[in-house]
Order: structure tokens, then sequence, then C-alpha cells
């Protein structure tokens, strides 16, 4: 499989990039073909212009753009890894989608309605978050995220999202907790590697 | 009351853009204050970095965050406008929140658990959207959105959202449709100003 990983965390110290290194290490193991592109680092810019628009009607994209679409056209599994922030995904995540996964490339439009253009894709999302999982559970929030998310963003390009990870209480998680949220990202790897 | 319009699209020929308009005369005319921060024009950076984690350790904000929180500290009403791209905000109202919304501004945490900062302020909140209403609400998207915005952000924050406005097909809305719309948010502004 060629795997493209997508991953937003302004902290190299963080628990998210742990599970980056982890993830990066595991697939090529498997003998996958893996590449990172990792947004701060890259410095993308996650503003969707009045120029972005000029250029989609006009048929063309951005340089920018143009490059992480070469990623997404080349993958057969999308990671991406980033932390929930206000119950969605921080700014420079949701401008990678706002900008990359434009109409004409991730979906079009059809007189049957909306029509997803990455099908045959797989995704597997991976998100920590400050709050226990159970909490977001009971208020009905992780089924919001999975709509949002899931169906929302990737279900409507076709893509098909094959794992979605939720690490709860990640600031306040003891060592041993976050060893065990690495094994089952370990676990999902290896599910996700035999097909 | 004193009311802080926070508005994000790119065009200035949007339908967005006339609802801002609307929305600004309409509450001027009844005798309330009004302050706009157009996030596209003001060119409000969205993106929250390391810098801004450790100002924020430190105590302080970024300069450009304190202006945002200094308007939101005076005001009584929030009124957000921005259209829904991938069933959440677009990366530039995301990152207003990310940023500006920071921790010991917005919440803060006690033995108790989170503690929202904003308790007394109202928010107004008006959504653009592509698709009709009632497609969303069939999938239980709607719901969604009132889950990852309303509770998810505002509502984390002790703020009371007392309307939230989706339009449906935007794109596709005829002149009949937007003026019903545009009827819509006077009625609602009357009926928020009259308490």
């Amino acid at each position: 499989m060629k795997v493209l990983v997508i991953y937003s965390h302004q902290n190299p110290k963080s628990f998210s990039n742990e599970i980056l290194n982890v993830v990066v290490s595991e697939f090529k193991e498997k003998g996958h073909e893996v590449n990172v592109r990792d947004l701060y680092a890259i410095g993308f810019d996650p503003v969707l212009k009045g120029a972005d628009f000029e250029k989609l009607f006009a048929g063309t994209v951005s340089d920018d753009v143009k490059i992480e679409q070469d990623y997404i056209r080349n993958a057969d599994l999308l990671v991406f890894i980033h932390p929930i922030w206000w119950a969605s995904m921080g700014a420079v995540m949701k401008g990678y989608i706002d900008r990359v996964f434009s109409m004409g490339f991730a979906y079009k439009y059809t007189a049957q309605g909306p029509e997803g253009l990455l099908k045959g894709k797989k995704a597997f999302l991976i998100n920590n978050m400050g709050s226990p999982v159970e909490f977001y559970e009971k208020i009905g929030m992780i089924n919001a995220f999975k709509l949002t998310l899931d169906q929302g963003i990737f279900g409507f390009c076709g893509i098909d999202v094959v794992e979605h990870i939720f690490n709860g209480g990640v600031p306040s998680a003891s060592e041993e907790q976050k060893k065990q949220y690495l094994e089952a990202i370990k676990t999902s790897i290896s599910r996700i590697s035999n097909g």
C-alpha cells in the first residue's frame, strides 16, 4: 500500500508526535511506502482565498494545493493525525481540507447530486483529545465527530474511513495509558495492513 | 446592547456579505452599538502556534489575540456569520476560536471540571450552506452542527446561543428565497433585541 500520513500539531514533543512516529515505523515495517505531510513543518497556508476560487473557476489550482493533491492521488490509504480542538479539527488541518479537497478533485456535482471523486481510497483517523471519551460519548459528541468528519468530509469524497481512533484525556494520561493507546494503534495498523 | 459581529467570508459579493450588512444596519437601527470584525479583511492569522502556548503558560496572549479578546470582553451579544464548509467552520473562523477563545479567557479548569468564563454573554449564529437544510436534518447533521458548535464551543465557554439560523441551498437560491432568509434574520434580530 501507498500510505500518506497527514499530520497537524504545533508541538514536536506532543503525544500526537509520538503517534506519528509509531504510525510511520509500523507501516514501513510492514513493507508499505509511507509519505508524511507535517502541515506545521511545511508551513501549509490554511486560508482559502478568493485567488483559490478564481483558479478553481479557471479549471486549475494553486501550486501548493497541487503538491498536496498529487500526494493524495498517489496514495491508497490516508492517515489523518490531529488533536480535537473545540469539537473539530484545528484551523491548520481544517484549512488543508478547505483548500486541498477542492471541487473537481475531491468531489463534483452531477444531476443526481454530489459525487465523491476519491473512491477506492481508505482513511484511518487518529484524534487525541482533552476530555475522556466516555464524557463525549454520553453527550452524543463522538457520534457528532463521526458525522462531521467521517461522513461530512471523507464520506462526501467517497473515501472509506476504515478506523477512527479517539484517545481521551491525553493531557493527564499516565505513561501506561499512553502505551496502551500506542498498542491499540499498532493493532489497528495490523488489521488495516491485512486488508 | 453592545453587539460584536464576527464575520468570515473571502468574497465581498457573497450572500454572507449581504447578511452582514443587514445584521449591522438592523441592530444599529434598534439603537445598539455594533462592532464588526471581518476576519478576512483584517487578515486574522488563524494558525495557533507554539508561541501562543508559550505566552499562555506565561499568563499572557499575543497582541492580535488581545485585540480580539478586548472586543469580546466589551460585548453583550456575539453574532457569528460564516458559511458551513465541510460540516464546520472554515479555517479562518476556526482559527479565530482556536486562538482567541484561550484558556484563562474563555474557560478554566477547576477541581469540578471545565468552567466557562464568558457567562452572561449571548450568541447568535448565522450559517449559509450549499445543501438544503432538510437533507442535513435527515442524516442528523444539523444536530451534529449544534452539538459541535453551540455546545462544543460556545456552551463550553458559558455563552448562551439564543438563535442559530441555517440557510440551505444558498449557491442555487433564488432572489425570492434570499429575501425570505434576510426577513427571517430581521425577525430574529427583533426577538433578540427585545430580550
